[in-house]
């Protein structure tokens, strides 16, 4: 009745080459892996034979079996054998303290080629020099590097980690669709033809945002799901055509109560699993305001100071055309100190200003202290002025004590409207950041921004628009300002969680009252026939008791390559996509035969 | 720099309905939920409180608060509201012990309405009546059923089950692209246009098997994921064009590693989230052309007998056409016998003959044993034969001695290609199985099938097509008759485990080396070209040190209906869609945007 038992035999590993020790000296072992090296040594081969685990070194010589030791002879790197043998201590000169397994070596009186191997394109090893388009065409070589594998093996843990957290909490996973409806607005939808009803399309989910929302109407209370989302758009410096989330709502909560529970996931998670890193705990609550008035950023990398000061008022007391003509449109002057750094020459300073064009900045100004001590001590001569900027030697000192400086350091400056004065000096502090050292590669600087405006204006298409999504609740309280004027005031309950300068994950309290919602939608100037059509079903959920709810979406890909130190998500994705989306292994996007087009009633236009 | 922490304040619930009993009363609790139901009962308001956990009793009196009263007595059903109130003793008359929180109640002295709700178009309970067109469309309120609700419990359950079983066995969960390339077998493939690269298309996989072989290659050993897969078929009962399932790989294994770990997999899994199902353990491995012979099925429900016999050589003896025919052609005449039937009269017979061809029967010949006891002791006239099958006692009782029948049997035959034979053959031993009440409904008779035939011939095409997947390993010492011309016999390494006459799982231990993967290929018809285009990738990574491999991926959402009891695995899935892949509840799919086509250089033909 079971024919298969009698073909039952061992698998064909007993151990994993890292699980050798001296404990395993004198027992027989069964291992199966890769040929890292092999080196001829005195009549002696050396294999450093390799699995997922690591390495151990496995010895052949004509004495212990001259079968073994003649197929030894033959292997290359990267074949694929089966190894049967005693395990034994090294000699005392050949131990290797940095391995694991340093202290022993296996005895090999049995060997198997299981496959061979052409020699790889690239060597597998970390400091691979090879480039990244020839590592993604031979991506399963790619994979093979230990750090690649780490790199697997921490994102296998950080999903786990989510899960355990959230299952002892409560929550239910729950897979929602991923052929879903297309939202007019969904220009960055990815769309697929239905072969069944042909003419129509399902589209990919940029987010299972109305879905949970649902799920939420649905009395679930608790959901969260690893999930998959989708947006086609022009792929900026790492970003992926797929990435995957953290998608968690709950009901019956308020802001705090979702920040609380993101802070404990990614404090537990970062030291049971990256205990080397550095935490700020607990994590501060920024208002969004405050952010940008400070670092000129909604994402600041808190790992170093370099905050700003808004000069606009004194820049108006100057002659300067640049200073003048910002104050008259309404702009903003704000800078900040780089501390020591007033030494610049005026080439370092040019060299500068160069940089600051590469951020995109129409210009910047300065001022380099001399001498020592705080503003009042320091005289006229003290204060080297950028070019155009003449101010009397009081000036300079209100400046220089309005911003914290003092002999010795240099102030920039920047002059624009208010959005890109920002966008520019935040460049401009990192860089400093950077350049002077001030960043702790070790620190994990975690940070929640709080208070996002409802709306922003939309300089386009001349209109608000919703800064989260539109399904995101005004803070309390400022309901009643959707009836004014000041809509770029009102304060939502949208929050982000930044780290190290990256925003990490995004979420908000939604709105779960239909006049509410409909009262949003009109301020975003959707007809009622629009609003209807696009997001009637959720408007007719939220009349058959809709539970007050929020949630967060934490990226997945973003955190792993921070918690992996990698520079890009590309190296913690297993098969990820080229900028263009693109994937290299395989060879997709690809053309398809016309009996599919024709399946789906679809003809290519040139 | 917390301004949030003033915010603070406790969670809009201090417990869930259905944590509260004897030991929590006296305490003050807050509680929100659904209200599921409200009575009036002598100038005091009962409401039925529901949330995800369950039930309690909230009790409304005006001596207790005139103004929760007054705003309870605005309470329907489904509203949204927040309680707060001193949990007490029930009075002895009003104890509901089918509740588990039927001891007690809670005594409002606080109410608040935190959303309405419109008239439920169905009520929210288990033996709902509304067809299911109308429970997707409100799926919402539909998911709020407490039978739903366990459902979507017992599949996070069962996937976390999963989770950690091959977590703590070293298993690697890594996420596969969704967006992959087509292949051109990909008749059902769901094609993604690309925007980026007009004229191209990605496709979404029919399940991750190239991608989880590349890792094999890549040396992760051990991976697993719970994979969202895809397939535009036209949709059979019970089938989804998106369905998922875990898929599983291991390196360095055979047949009977793999099949264990599922084995194991399983019986845990039962015993912890279903204790209530009876096990069989272990698991029979079953050849295939033994469950072919003995049920006429490669997925027998095992729950109950009724095997079949060949009886062939018997038929062959007859002067009945249809026998003789059938012999002729290289046909079978097969049947089993249905204990204790054979006091059917002649319309019941034809009524039964009714039903084989509803099952697609050409027709069906059968005996009746009148009397008792061995066939030896049974007179001519103990033997009714069907109308056309007139043979003498001898051959009556050798054709009942074969089949183990005895006085007040039924034997059934059916004449056939063994295809079809087979077919209908296991169609009406399903239908004497429920009919006769064989079929235990607590048992989960588990099995694996193995040995499926490595080819199939495709009569519509008139070639050889592989019975599992072309990366299929031929079984042990048969990969030399690829040479020879015996093709439909060759044995393979695929299997299946079944449960209940469903296919739960399917797998094989896969080709690692080049030259028999390109032989398959040939085999199965490809030019040099097509391989090269086709599998190319594949093909080329088997040349850089591919281990032995093999794996199997168990479907998800038929395993929890099983173990959930439920009929459909639309009852199983959180948002399904209809037989026409509709989601009832968004309305897709649907027509797009003319300026989506455009992008997309697109144009839809008539």
């Amino acid at each position: 009745m079971r024919p298969e038992a009698c073909l039952r035999r061992t698998p064909l590993k007993s151990a994993s080459c890292n699980d050798l020790t001296e404990h395993h000296i004198d027992r027989r072992h069964t291992l199966a892996g890769w040929v890292d090296s092999r080196r001829d040594h005195g009549g002696v081969i050396f294999v450093d034979l390799r699995d997922r685990s690591g390495i151990v070194q496995v010895v052949f010589s004509p004495e212990l079996s001259p079968d073994a030791y003649s197929i030894a002879e033959q292997l290359r790197s990267e074949w694929v054998i089966e190894v049967k043998g005693k395990v034994s201590r090294r000699p005392p000169e050949s131990e290797n303290p940095t391995l694991p397994t340093g202290m022993v070596e296996v005895m090999a009186d049995e060997v198997t080629v299981l496959n061979s191997s052409l020699t790889p394109p690239f060597y597998i090893e970390d400091d691979v020099k090879a480039d990244e388009g020839l590592r993604l065409r031979y991506r399963y070589l790619d994979l093979r590097r230990p750090q690649m594998q780490r790199n697997l093996i921490l994102r296998h843990q950080v999903v786990k980690y989510i899960r355990d957290f959230l299952d002892e909490r409560g929550f239910l996973e729950i897979e929602t669709p991923i052929l879903i409806k297309s939202t007019p607005e969904g220009a960055r939808d990815y769309l697929v033809p239905s072969r069944m009803q042909k003419g129509s399309f399902y589209a990919l989910p940029q987010s299972p945002q109305q879905l949970k929302q649902l799920l939420m109407v649905s009395g679930v209370e608790k959901y969260f799901q690893i999930a998959r989302c989708f947006r086609d758009e022009d792929l900026r410096a790492d970003r992926q055509p797929e990435f995957t989330q953290l998608d968690l709502e709950m009901s019956f909560v308020d802001q705090e109560d979702v920040l609380q529970l993101t802070e404990e996931l990614y404090t537990g998670m970062v030291e049971k699993l990256t205990p080397e890193k550095k935490l700020i705990k607990p994590f501060p609550r920024l208002p969004h305001n405050e952010v940008m008035a400070r670092y000129g950023s909604d994402k600041p990398d808190l790992r170093f100071g370099l905050e700003m000061t808004d000069v606009t008022d004194l820049a108006g007391e100057t002659e300067f055309r640049v200073f003048l003509n910002t104050v008259e449109q309404g702009g903003i002057v704000k800078g900040f100190v780089a501390p020591g750094q007033g030494h610049y020459t005026g080439s370092d300073m040019r060299r500068l200003e160069e940089t600051a064009k590469e951020f995109g900045a129409a210009g910047m100004s300065h001022v380099r202290l001399q001498g020592e001590g705080a503003p009042s001590n320091l005289s006229e001569d003290n204060f080297l002025l950028s070019p155009g900027l003449r101010m009397p030697v009081e000036w300079s000192r209100r400046l220089a004590e309005r911003m914290g400086a003092t002999g010795g350091d240099l102030i920039v400056l920047m002059a624009g409207p208010a959005s890109r004065a920002n966008l520019w000096l935040s460049s401009m502090r990192n860089y400093f950041g950077e350049r002077l050292g001030l960043i702790d590669e070790d620190i994990l600087s975690f940070a929640f921004v709080t208070g996002f405006p409802l709306f922003d204006w939309d300089e386009n298409n001349n209109r608000w628009d919703s800064s989260h999504h539109p399904f995101t609740s005004p803070a309390d309280g400022k309901e009643e300002l959707l009836d004014g004027q000041e809509l770029g005031g009102i304060e939502s309950k949208a929050y982000d969680l930044v780290c190290n300068g990256s925003e990490l994950a995004s979420g908000s309290i939604r709105i779960h009252r239909r006049e509410l919602q409909e009262k949003i939608f009109t301020v975003l100037g959707y007809s009622k026939e629009q609003v209807e059509e696009r997001f009637g079903h959720i408007l007719e959920a939220f009349e058959y008791g809709a539970p007050p709810h929020g949630g967060i979406a934490p990226g997945i890909d973003r955190l792993v390559a921070i918690l992996a130190g990698a520079d890009s998500i590309r190296d913690v994705i297993a098969f990820p996509k080229t900028q263009s989306g693109t994937d290299l292994l395989f060879g997709a996007p690809a053309p398809v035969d016309d009996s599919q087009l024709r399946d789906l009633a679809l003809r290519i236009t040139e």
